[in-house]
């Protein structure tokens, strides 16, 4: 039995709908966010409860609930449904709208999903991407828009790909689920502007700062190609070498020091966070 | 009491439910059609469908029926509700997803939905757009991506326009709900790619081309600020004259001759189309 909470209620999953003059349906107008639960521990949900109230801050809509509300619910969502391993995502929707266009009274939706880890093979070997060009609207906020994400995701798998990567026809932004990184020697670059403010890719940075130099900037499709290693980050996939750019290598083409020494570094600075959040008593 | 129809039902409005695995919801993955109702008749129905059967093509969704079950299925709605005067909204969604990402049997929805006309001042004295950078993604379908367009309607109120003209900081495309054709030297400019095939504005070429030359192309913002009259069109402000862009007047300020001829010539085409429908008997 699976339970999923909605305005202030828990309830069946089965049983668990919206109203069809709901603005995220109807417009969609929703702020989304994603966590992932290991070890019955919402994985860095500070950060992605500091997201979800700037994405709706963005869409300037108002959560029914604070940050330590929310964090309540969370833990109670996930006790109830006995969840260690796995994740939840939150809607936070521009609410039932009567004209089908005008915002009302947000609605939120809090809601284990199922997670399907990338295969082992794809961090050993590294993974391949194709590219689109394409823009997420207000790409600072987290919202529903995955128009193209879903679209294209036939395409990812039909071409052996993991993810598809966005540019506008000379800059790259990210990954349709995903945030990306690029080293060229010995310099971690990512963008800053334009993009969603990924929080795997946050995490990644930090572990990363005292290793190497990091410049947030643009980057350029050249820049991309003329990698040493390329990174995508996100809260499922956590931090993935790519070695393969539609038909073209990513450096050797195989997974490079860099990305085998920040996975390690993430998988270190994850395992000491679960570690803490694990333990009873005060943070 | 108002009756929706989804899938394969007529149920009351308050009861129109979708369970919160829907595609449309979590992803904003779905088709979006919009046509107004007058006298009872569906205006432009024919092409409303065709466009909704494109845009399902491109999302790579299929309708659970065809184009003629669906002009059924509609004007049972307009009869059930006793709809003189209105609109009618339909959804195909990418369905209920159990991963929340990978597309199912996509849901139905078909809504008769209020429509607000404009105010006649803004056909006399014409209305005022502002402009905002954005594209929306895959810009041939209509879909429910209306994120900005929900997101600046507080902006465009507040500072007394009738619509947000997008733009990629060179071209304009087109409104957030409507479409845009400028008129120069006596010719009607539009643009044909990177924007929705406007279903009012094709009924508006149809009956501007005998009396004047009409070019499709790309549009400059150089171009929209020089034009000597400014048209949006849509289902529910059909043809309207635009005199102001943000702070600039449009030609002369006024509503200039070729929008007086226009606006009437499509009212003379929409009046003979709602005759030509009204009448019982075969079309």
């Amino acid at each position: 039995m699976r339970y999923v909470y909605i305005n202030g209620n828990f309830v069946e999953y089965s049983q668990a709908t919206l109203h069809i003059s709901d603005l995220g349906l109807r417009r969609g107008y929703a702020v989304f966010e994603f966590f992932r639960v290991l070890r019955g521990v919402a994985v860095f949900l500070e950060d992605h409860l500091e997201r979800f109230a700037r994405s709706a801050a963005l869409l300037e809509l108002e959560p029914p609930c604070g940050r330590e509300r929310l964090e309540d619910l969370i833990r109670e969502l996930i006790q109830l449904n006995a969840l260690e391993q796995g994740g939840i995502q939150m809607l936070l929707t521009g609410g039932y709208s009567e004209d089908a266009f005008t915002p009302g009274r947000p609605n939120l939706i809090i809601t284990p999903t199922p997670v399907s880890p990338p295969p082992a093979h794809l961090y050993q070997q590294g993974g391949k991407v194709i590219l689109q060009q394409n823009q997420r609207e207000l790409p600072e906020a987290k919202t529903t828009d995955y128009l193209m994400a879903v679209r294209l995701a036939r395409r990812v798998r039909a071409e052996g790909a993991t993810e598809v990567v966005y540019h506008d026809g000379k800059r790259v932004s990210e990954g349709g689920r995903s945030s990306l990184c690029l080293i060229k020697d010995g310099v971690l670059v990512t963008a800053r502007e334009g993009v969603l403010p990924g929080i795997t890719r946050k995490h990644l940075l930090e572990v990363a700062r005292p290793l190497l130099p990091i410049e947030e900037r643009p980057i350029t499709l050249d820049e991309l190609f003329a990698a040493d290693e390329v990174l995508l980050t996100g809260a499922t996939r956590q931090v993935m070498p790519i070695t393969q750019i539609e038909d073209r290598p990513v450096g050797s083409g195989r997974v490079g020091p860099w990305a085998q020494k920040l996975m390690a570094a993430f998988q270190a600075h994850l395992e000491a966070y679960l570690e803490r959040r694990s333990r009873p008593g005060p943070a």
